[in-house]
């Protein structure tokens, strides 16, 4: 048995072995359900309230049913994480599918299907202190991008490119506006001035990136939820994206085009000092 | 045992019940993977090779591996058929994943999932008589819908809201260009001239469609693959739709606007009974 070994299902706590689907489930041939990821900071969960507040707006919006409410559901995983004795940095999964039934696209009439699980997840410090690369891609999404839904193909192939050019992420645009990266959302600053997607139907609506909205307002800086353009992007002071597991990263070359000095700036270095105060994270040596 | 209890993968011929998936697969998680859907008439594949070649494209496009060489995959199928002693109408579903590998975004290190399976499915001939009725509602679907993807959740969705409001096929538009159905590809007559969205990457390339626009030359209608607005789609003098177990179904009706005469169209019967012939099948009883 490895590290975090067992799981939550809708019927309660097994092994993870023991967790299989048959071939006709609608995750599997549908993308037909919604998922969370969680961090979890030394055994504690981190924004668990926004994130399955989140879940539980998205599974509305495809119509899917959660097989608990949600007091229930975040006892349930508290007593996963005692029974998984969790005590490093680590990160939950979980997901809600439409069940298992014949196939056909209409909705079956069938219990949903419920995960949830852990690994251990380290923080990527030394990209927290140094940053990263981004190659920039087109935004081919759907246009529903705040539901998160098992529908990811796009995002996967816009990671992987990213990945092949030695890249840390992918920021997608629509026609040069910049909505977000493929698993992160992203953040300029100009002029002291942070600017970041407005939480519309196209992009994800990230736990991270409210709580660094209001961190932002905190430290001073003027926050416009205003799109941006590529050329504004490129052209920035500084740059930044943000995911449950990337925190706040920063970015400091994009498409082989430096940021600012090519280095992490100071207001970004404010806000992840900032970010780690408020999760109650230990503070890497930002320098 | 039930009819058709065999199935294929990559690992040979078992049965329904004994292919399991773990939680961490990439169609289930990421709807990462492609698929098809053929027709089988009295036991005899139809349009086979034309799926499989859409497979392989589908596949390539997004750089999966098909973990079987196009001859052995269809010898393979043509297996599956003898030892499930197929001979009623049917239909063969297939899809391919990138295989069961921890979560994460880009590409893993390990073999496809591939399976193959049947089912019972009879010709839809009351609706094909009489014709179906269809909704509009809006293509919120991804860019490149000509890969037959399973992020499928946007098609989920209207087809089910088709399904609540009585109508048979939910007939997407983009701005008021209608694009296809949530299954199926949309066609109008209009003065003796067919029209249909031409085979752009925003919708998926049918085999049935291949065979209408093929079949309609013969038949001497004009053919233009040229897209068409809702306006024009209400005013059309005969509407149909197309998909491999609709064949080409009338639809007579949409949004509670008659189409015509409210009764399935001359030319529609005439392409009907010539996708009867084509496809060597019995012919249905249109009067």
């Amino acid at each position: 048995m490895s590290l975090y070994d067992y799981l939550l299902t809708q019927d309660g706590i097994i092994t993870k072995e023991s967790l299989l689907y048959p071939f006709e489930e609608r995750g599997l041939q549908f993308g037909d359900g919604v998922y969370e990821v969680i961090r979890i900071y030394q055994g504690t969960f981190d924004l668990l309230e926004e994130h399955i507040d989140r879940l539980y707006r998205s599974a509305e919006a495809i119509r899917l049913e959660v097989p608990f409410a949600k007091d229930a559901l975040i006892a349930s995983l508290h007593q996963l994480s005692e029974k998984n004795d969790v005590q490093t940095d680590a990160k939950l999964y979980l997901q809600i599918t439409r069940g298992s039934a014949p196939r056909e696209h209409s909705f079956p009439d069938v219990p949903s299907n419920f995960y949830a699980y852990m690994e251990p997840s380290e923080r990527p410090v030394s990209p927290l202190q140094q940053g990263v690369r981004a190659v920039l891609a087109d935004d081919i999404r759907w246009d529903l991008c705040y539901i998160k839904s098992l529908n990811l193909l796009p995002n996967i192939l816009a990671k992987q490119t990213a990945k092949e050019k030695g890249a840390f992420e992918a920021i997608l645009h629509k026609n040069g506006t910049v909505t977000e990266g493929s698993s992160s959302n992203v953040f300029i600053i100009k002029d002291k001035i942070l600017f970041t997607h407005p939480a519309a139907e196209n992009i994800l609506h990230g736990c991270v990136r409210s709580r660094v909205l209001a961190l932002a307002l905190k430290a001073g800086l003027q926050v416009k939820e205003t799109a941006f353009t590529t050329d504004q992007l490129l052209q920035a002071d500084e740059v930044f994206i943000t995911s449950t597991t990337s925190e706040i990263m920063p970015v400091i070359e994009i498409e082989g085009s430096l940021i600012g000095n090519g280095k992490p700036g100071s207001d970004t270095r404010t806000l992840q000092l900032a970010y780690e105060k408020e999760s109650g994270i230990q503070t890497t040596a930002f320098v």
